[in-house]
């Protein structure tokens, strides 16, 4: 193995300098955009639906036998509870955890104040402006993961940056994992996708970790999605077997595009969303008390001309802002919203919606954030310049959430005063020396030039800037130390099971 | 003339559909970041700075004067005062009002909860995909005044869309009214270079409104900059003669670059800005008690590589929060942000930018944004494809503040509940079909259609359906309707006017 590149070093030349750090504490006051009487009326929402509607625990017997020795009413697969039995389950998982990385430095804090930055998760396709649109592959795949271990500014490595479409489905986790744990040090998500997978994900933590250190730590996390509407499926409920059985944890995203997996109105949906993922965190704290839990919300509006979700868009920017106020009700750590966009590629339109997108996020206080940076064409596309481009941009939200407003005597300046003249300028003032290397977040991928500098150099928008930008940190790469004991016993590990297991597509 | 242009019918088709508004009547919450605490510190900053610090009102002796006689400390051109006098004078001024425009339709309400939205305004260059980055002339200028009289979520004309500069500037002013004048009828700024000039821009108000309807209305304002730091020159107090001795609105606002024109802190630029333009409104009392003032403020970072001032940085976005809950504080209307951007083209970087800088600028509250679409290259350039792709994305911020949670029993869908089983789709529930058609914003310009279709159709990036967008409108656009008398009038006026004067560059 090479040897370990310099976390530190690396952090200050790769981005958004002095602000990176592990992840971020904010400082910034949240935004509550409900009053009592609306946070009132959709928590009774949420209420009812656990109560009346129901939600339905689908192909697993053993999530149903479980709910109903518990006490909920079970109707075929309909299970419906008293809603102050679920919100005193809810009160089990913790506001917030931590989620050990592989190097400690970089373990990221989930929930309370905390927000936490990871790319995009589960696109099949790939782009960048070499290559262009192709279907992902692990060789992308690495390159991806690589990316986002060397950016400052995100903080998690997510799972599936993209679908390794060349390796068989049957053993594609074991690549991933191994591109996770051996390419970055940064925490990471596990294979969801059959109940084998998710425990494959477990025995390699157990690996890397240790046994014991896993039973009394969070090192991993599942992200997994209701089906909305109104129904949890085995793929869910198995992996909470899995996962929250030793304590680690689970994100549960309901994915609704209003008008289709939930009614046409915003606070309908987001009421829904939330009893769906409520039940889901009743059902973990069932399995195991005080595992952690991440309460999802991933709502879309649609375009009527195509009939297309959309994204960066009014209804969930709002969405994201309400969302938010009643997680921090509960006390449960959020997953929200992210960089997200329906253009196909990197240009303006990519950009508004992001920004608008993310910036919700992060006001909202999203605790958790996946497909913070690289989504592309509504989620099916992970794009090498989109990544980059959008964690330029998480540099700055992360200083506008972990800084604030500094109203220290210091920032007041009154002695800069004493020097300068009305008409005059602050450039030289000792105030202005002692603290203009700090003042400004300086942005990598923004250009700030003249137009005569900048069309000399090419004129180049913003994407070519971005093509050179990840080309270089792909260059400038080294790959984090590892013990090589544990490197083998994991090699040993994933040739065994792949041996065990049949090429499969599916 | 052209017959009067369907305004109702142009709205539904030009843009933003359903929530189009002569401006917008904001539901949505604000948001404020600061504490009693950090609000006491920076208004002691602001009274510091009044009372010790002092703000000079330099090359006009009689703004000298009438401060010495209302008692303030002068001292050569430096006006001190005490601040609760200053908050007291402040308080005379309306925390709303209204401007008329020419189209009573489209009078605008400055203040409180309300908030408007204005094009760009300055810019000596423009720039467009078919013709280029160029200077700005007649010809462009009648154009973007076209465009922003089209677009139904852009509430006001502004003014200097572009520099005209083919046409003296002697002169320019002359045929910068008639635009706004007779190629739209939104609400418009007026002349402040000169004071005849402030003052032919009054006479000509007089001439549309009539002059008794004048004294008693605010139908047309100034923007005005103070010479930061801590300094106004007479195009401020002789525009506030022209204009607020009528009744007629000033804006003032400081622009700062932090580090140069104010100290290299957020705090103490917004407390800067603040104290100047507060004297500016003091002033303003004392020529016309409760004649309307807008507080100003324009804060921009620096970036350390290249000097030149940066956009959409965290920086100003915190600023914008700061000085609305400031502007709140003191109840006078605000102006602050825009969709602002270093960027030289319609590009990635120009969205992500102006998007930061806009969803915080909205967020803020401000209730008069001038740049609100068009910006480019640090506001040297007005960009066609800009002007509408920003003004396309105001509908969405229009939707959130206007709209916020809808929370009424109907939004919650409880009959759609009895259609739908889990695992179903709400696509034909009934509440579904009586509200999909208002449910979502339909931006303009944003492509959601799959990338087959969006190869099929030519790979158009959002710049090129923006060219094509404004090509379009301009294509039927069609002349409001006009008093012949009245415009018969307004040409005699001008031809005489342009006569008694020489042509100058200057």
């Amino acid at each position: 193995m090479a040897r370990r590149a310099r976390a530190s070093r690396q952090r200050n030349t790769q981005g958004g300098g002095a602000i990176a750090s592990p992840f971020i504490r904010r400082k910034l006051k949240h935004f509550d955009i409900l009053d009592e009487e609306d946070l009132v009326k959709i928590e009774a929402q949420v209420d009812w639906i656990i109560q009346e509607v129901g939600i339905a625990f689908r192909d697993d017997p053993e999530a149903l036998a479980l709910w109903k020795k518990e006490g909920a009413r079970v109707e075929d697969d309909l299970v419906r509870a008293d809603a102050s039995w679920i919100r005193a389950l809810c009160a089990k998982a913790p506001s917030e955890f931590t989620q050990v990385a592989r190097n400690p430095e970089r373990s990221v804090t989930i929930g309370g104040t905390n927000q936490v930055f990871a790319p995009v998760y589960g696109s099949p396709f790939v782009r960048d402006l070499e290559r262009g649109r192709r279907y992902g592959d692990m060789a992308s795949f690495e390159e991806l993961v690589k990316l986002t271990y060397m950016h400052p500014n995100l903080h998690h490595g997510g799972f599936v940056t993209c679908e390794p479409t060349d390796v068989p489905v049957s053993k594609r986790h074991f690549d991933m994992l191994m591109a996770h744990i051996t390419l970055s040090d940064k925490p990471h998500l596990g294979a969801i996708t059959e109940m084998s997978r998710a425990q494959d994900s477990m025995d390699m933590m157990d690996i890397v970790f240790g046994r014991d250190f896993v039973d009394d730590n969070c090192v991993i996390m599942a992200n997994v999605n209701t089906n909305s509407p109104l129904l949890v499926d085995r793929v869910v409920t198995e992996s909470v077997r899995v996962y929250s059985a030793r304590g680690q944890g689970v994100i549960t995203v309901p994915f609704i595009l209003t008008g289709a997996m939930g009614p046409v109105s915003t606070a309908a949906a987001v009421a829904q969303a939330m009893a769906e993922a409520m039940m889901v965190c009743a059902y973990v704290q069932l399995i195991r008390p005080g595992a952690p839990f991440v309460m999802g919300n991933f709502l879309s509006s649609m375009s009527l001309k195509t009939g297309a979700p959309t994204f960066g868009m009014p209804e969930p920017v709002v969405s994201n802002y309400a969302i938010g106020q009643l997680a921090r009700r509960i006390g449960l750590p959020l997953r929200c919203g992210g960089s997200l966009t329906a253009s196909k590629i990197e240009d303006a339109q990519a950009a508004y919606e992001s920004a608008d997108s993310m910036h919700s996020t992060m006001l909202a206080g999203a605790n958790f954030v996946l497909h913070s940076a690289g989504w592309l064409e509504g989620g099916l596309v992970t794009g090498y310049e989109k990544l980059v481009m959008d964690a330029d941009r998480l540099g700055s939200y992360q200083k506008v959430l972990s800084q604030g407003l500094d109203t220290s005597d210091e920032s007041f300046a009154r002695d800069a005063y004493g020097e300068v003249e009305a008409g005059g300028h602050f450039l030289g003032s000792a105030h202005t020396m002692r603290h203009y290397q700090n003042a400004f977040y300086e942005a990598q991928l923004s250009d700030s030039e003249n137009v005569e500098n900048w069309e000399e150099r090419g004129s180049l928008d913003m994407r070519a800037r971005a093509c050179a930008r990840w080309k270089q940190m792909l260059a400038e790469y080294k790959q984090p130390d590892i013990d090589v004991a544990k490197l083998e016993e994991l090699q040993t590990y994933v040739a065994k099971r792949k041996e065990e297991l049949p090429d499969a597509w599916y």
